[in-house]
């Protein structure tokens, strides 16, 4: 089959690579039917070293199930499904406690011997536990919305859970990449009164603004803390949505943080440690999160894009065929695309 | 009157100051009857540069209110009350919050024109919000316990609180000091199944099984982190309360809390960034706390000191008298006393 691989910063091919099999009893097929290129696929399209085995890419899909390992229960040939970005048993505590990234049995895609998602079929482990069946028939029209929920829709839900988001609070989004963009969609949800989305790019900010973000502060460092604070009467939000994974950002986040307030990160932090340690005490301030239980989200989220109330999918201004993998990844890395959905 | 003053590390005294009086009609004159030496006092007491004016000490107290100011509705002369360590309005949106050491209004004692605690007599801003009226006549036994109830217990419930102890978790203490013998009593109280110690101190030892540490741990470093994730199944503990405040003490507590954990610190940190912040990412493990709204939980613990359901006020394993203050530093900075009571 074709698929994406990574060889190093900047140097994506789409190859035939061998079809994958069920290798485990506990193993499913997924024939894909959307996969995208992820915000987080950009850190080692940036900063890869060059592999002598190039890394598999893509941890996002909808798809159908083709076949299953002679120990899957409840998932079968032909069932739609979600696939989200980790693997997970469903069983262990972790799980039960509803955090399937922590999995004692876990793992994720494109890492080690399970391939990646920028592909045409993907050999899914634990597919009991990991893949979620979508039920009916899903329109068409709702194939995008779908796909948000197998990481960057359940990241950003993630991100405003962590952060404590409730009715009548206030909230601050750092970044307007994809996730950040959830993070709008997930705090308005979640029922914040304020949400300030900290970005720059008009169209995300159109877009934003459209998923409820109430205020945007295009301003950086410093001046972004006096901006939120002057929209909160010098307070600060009761929740910060981290979606980018700088040191900067985390900076500004503790910055515009109220006190008593919670920082929910979800960018994947390029910072050995977190900065501003001593002002988030003195401020109580608490900084959570990390990778998404997006599958825990599933059951959360999924009726609100089956019936429209929310549109995650909006997300995605461009798509391409498998072929044209290389070309979303300049696009996202160039900011022409928020997010690239593939249609393999 | 007589109070205590830090010149320098290592410099303390007690002089003659001027007696404080109402300055503001929300103040309260508060005739100390216990104060005490905290374990924060001990970082100027090692650090503190030369000061042109030297910095009143002490803002641990019980005592009996002897004037109010013409506003104040709540607290009457002949009152006994428990004084916490920052003084707050009761009435701003952070006080109603539980959070009143952020406190619009609020402050601390020894710092700019408000005295210290180890003295005769301390002025009390805001006396209606930041006072706690001691019902009824406390017995002499109780005095230590209710002097804790200002700061040191508040504190290792805060703790406690911010790591989300609960029933059936797991928790880990890091400190064998005042605050983390009462993060002890805290965990327990709350629930905790299994309640690790991490000290090294004979006589702390002692008394923290007898507030119910189930496990102690007297190895530092990365040994400390591989004996508790021993302790645990492997997994690391639910709760951390990090009571101490140094860069090692929080890099142990992030390596021996267990995917999805909650470190709550309220020891001082004397580090500027959080360190292991990518390991606390990959594995959601949030870090809060700060200092502690002693006020907001003396409703909570008061009953349970009164009815001698915990009895923090064990941590006092030495007492002296005013003039005595200077020994008593000296005593606390060498471990030759867990935590000392002043008797003005």
């Amino acid at each position: 089959m074709r698929a994406t691989l990574m060889y190093r910063a900047g140097d994506v091919r789409v190859e035939n690579v061998p079809d994958p099999t069920i290798e485990q009893p506990t193993d499913a097929l997924v024939r894909i039917t959307r996969a995208c290129i992820c915000g987080s696929d950009l850190w080692p399209y940036k900063l890869l070293e060059p592999l002598e085995q190039a890394r598999p890419m893509g941890h996002e899909a909808i798809g159908v199930v083709e076949a299953v390992g002679s120990d899957v229960r409840t998932v079968k040939r032909g069932d739609f499904v979600i696939m989200p970005f980790a693997f997970s048993d469903g069983t262990c505590e972790f799980c039960h406690e509803g955090l399937q990234t922590a999995c004692s049995h876990g793992g994720f895609f494109g890492v080690g011997q399970v391939g990646g998602a920028q592909a045409e079929a993907v050999r899914v482990p634990l597919a009991d536990g990991t893949l979620y069946v979508v039920p009916g028939a899903a329109d068409a029209a709702l194939m995008p919305g779908l796909l948000t929920l197998s990481d960057v829709m359940g990241t950003g839900h993630h991100a405003a859970v962590v952060a404590r988001v409730a009715p009548g609070k206030t909230a601050a989004v750092i970044g307007d990449g994809a996730v950040g963009l959830c993070g709008v969609i997930a705090a308005k949800r979640l029922g914040a009164e304020q949400i300030i989305l900290l970005g720059r790019h008009p169209d995300r900010i159109t877009l934003a603004k459209a998923f409820g973000a109430t205020d945007i502060v295009s301003e950086r460092g410093e001046a972004a803390v006096e901006r939120v604070r002057a929209l909160t009467g010098g307070k600060g939000v009761h929740s910060v949505l981290e979606c980018v994974g700088s040191e900067d950002a985390m900076t500004t986040s503790v910055g515009i943080a109220r006190a008593g307030g919670v920082v929910g990160r979800v960018g994947v932090p390029h910072y050995a440690a977190t900065p501003l340690s001593q002002q988030a005490f003195y401020r109580n301030v608490t900084v959570g999160g990390g990778p998404a239980p997006v599958r825990a989200y599933i059951d959360d989220l999924l009726p609100d894009i089956l019936e429209g109330r929310i549109e995650p999918g909006r997300v995605f201004d461009s798509s391409v065929s498998l072929e044209q993998v290389p070309a979303g990844y300049v696009a996202m890395d160039r900011r022409k695309s928020i997010k690239v959905m593939v249609k393999p």
